[in-house]
């Protein structure tokens, strides 16, 4: 373990909206009680203005830093973001990660028990919003004794609740960092989303969401979900880079349907680890939340969805990332312009498609570290 | 019935390679015997040297041109390139299209019944190539009495089979005209088709392929490779200008999984009409064929692909396809080019993605009839 690790943390829960008090979502459906899995590094200093919130993609936890345990042979999703020293120096920053509701890494979601009925809720879980999910981040930050954030930064989705953030509570942020994110899905990234929904759909196991009273369970439909969506997070280039037409332990074609090509075997991997750690009906809500997210069609436009926000802005994204692309964050960028706002942008080269954001980079690091330190010191 | 239509056409077979003459593959199997399906429009002149062949990418097949009844709503798969005083002017010449080997519309693939078993051949049909396509496709054309082809053109699929042609059977072929297309298909390329045979893989009812001793075929399966498929023959731009994030016959978003937006309708209706139309099988023989195409890998390079070429070439692409991107056509150009071949290459601005080929262009059809004209007269 490095010395600027966080070392060994643990993961929290955090409980509310308990009956009668349900949280109310966007839908207009009721939720509780509402459990977030969360972890923390770092202290809170006594004025209580050192906070930096990190929100996670799709398939992100609340485990962005450090190991469970000795054993852990991976830090966290963004470990080498967050430990002393580095750019999120839990030397000077208490840091909070949270499970995003709606998840399966042990915030509410609809693997989770529905206390009316005793068993998971499974599609019976309510639809849940971005909005949604950070409005029950807020309960927690409030929990947490912080009243305004230093910052709140995440990537891809985790960039959403970035700019919902800024956006539902501009009291409570001070510096807002969206990576490699957007205001709004385009129709590619829905039609993306909707086939890897269809492809848990179509696995026998899934039984209409039901798959929890089983012993089986959709794997091969998630797995195919993961193996197409992994595809959109990396570049042409990079896959052009990493496995060519390189064949895979074999001199010549097998003329069979067994693995021929390395870009073959490396996606089979990608699948069956997903389904090791995720939940395929958890695939339909997250990406069902994404492709909801639209600051346009809530705000009417997006200068509109910026006017009132109070925090400075850090919007990065990655030249190669075919995802979220650099114009969608030029977009937010504009709009915020527009409003006056304090906006700094930069594409950051990288051949390394949507995933860059999750890769070291000295750009990145060195822009989040300073960014911070103006914020801040 | 347009006055330049065709009119009505009738799919005709060809059977060779009669046991114990089987065919042999590039795989070192042998395949007999083989029928393939066709269709000719115009009539072939005295001296033999006004046939078109046109070769059909992943779906299609031999019906290019024309109507099978008076009842079709829908002409071939080409129609508006084929007839009486269209590009492929049936006045002048003689035009051939046939299904691939391997396919499963009407030519010998793993639908077909293998003679040895009385049963169908599913997985134990030998993995076929392009070369063995375009090898079949040679035996069909001598049948016709064409000694060499005026041309031999086709999109996507189709071009890897013009490329083949042009370089194994240098004497046949007077001029080829390779149209959004590539020497070999990237990782990317190789990737998407991957997942779409694991969508198929992973469907219940394909039983290792032998469903056709069911009542069930792994419809669900094909239907979420065809709609990921799909994605990749539009472009991000006219998925934009054609869907946007407009919803389906609703006003506000449904909360749950049913359709909410246009573009999930439109490829759910994609799927479900490909399903219709195709086999699970022949699929991921189909993909696999455009998986092992690679001149580079057979020649050594491209350049010494196209060494003893003798075909005069009109290389085109399309400005917003992603899948068959520019850059592969320019590679062929190049090694062309190298070579000292007379070859034409134009790159026609469209905002359609690699289905542009498939769709009604000015610069296209002006293109090709005078690269034709030229050609011919």
């Amino acid at each position: 373990m490095d010395k600027d690790s966080v070392g060994i943390v643990e993961t929290k829960y955090f409980t509310f909206a308990e009956p009668p008090n349900e949280m109310l979502l966007e839908s207009g459906e009721k939720l509780g009680p509402v459990t977030i899995a969360y972890e923390t590094y770092g202290e809170l200093n006594f004025s209580a203005d050192n906070a930096i919130l990190i929100t996670h993609a799709l398939s992100g936890d609340a485990h962005v830093a450090g190991f469970h345990s000795k054993n852990d042979r991976k830090g966290g999703w963004w470990d080498f973001m967050v430990g002393p020293g580095r750019p999120f120096d839990t030397n000077k920053y208490f840091v909070i990660c949270s499970n995003v509701i709606g998840g399966c890494k042990g915030s509410t979601g609809p693997t989770s028990v529905n206390p009316k009925t005793g068993k998971p809720y499974n599609l019976s879980f309510p639809v849940v919003t971005i909005g949604d999910m950070v409005k029950a981040q807020k309960e927690l930050v409030l929990h947490l004794g912080v009243k305004k954030l230093l910052t709140v930064v995440g990537g891809s989705m985790g960039g959403m609740q970035v700019l919902e953030w800024a956006i539902k509570y501009p009291d409570m942020v001070a510096t807002a960092l969206p990576v490699a994110t957007t205001s709004r899905l385009n129709a590619q990234g829905i039609a993306f989303d909707e086939v890897g929904r269809q492809a848990i759909y179509a696995d026998a196991h899934w039984q209409k969401g039901n798959y929890s009273e089983n012993e089986l369970v959709p794997a091969q439909g998630l797995s195919v979900a993961r193996m197409l969506a992994h595809i959109t997070y990396l570049s042409e280039e990079s896959m052009h880079e990493k496995f060519g037409r390189r064949l895979r332990e074999k001199e010549r074609y097998g003329f069979d349907f067994s693995t021929d090509f390395e870009v073959e075997s490396y996606l089979r991997y990608q699948g069956e680890s997903f389904i090791k750690r995720f939940d395929a009906n958890t695939y339909l809500y997250i990406t069902k939340a994404m492709d909801y997210f639209d600051l346009c069609r809530d705000f009417g436009s997006l200068e509109n969805a910026f006017k009132d926000v109070r925090a400075k802005f850090l919007v990065l994204s990655f030249s190669s990332d075919w995802l979220f692309p650099t114009a969608h964050s030029k977009e937010i960028v504009r709009a915020l312009m527009v409003n006056r706002k304090d906006v700094t942008f930069c594409e950051i080269p990288s051949p390394y498609g949507h995933d860059a954001f999750l890769l070291r980079n000295e750009y990145m690091e060195k822009m989040v570290t300073d960014f911070l330190f103006y914020a801040y010191d």
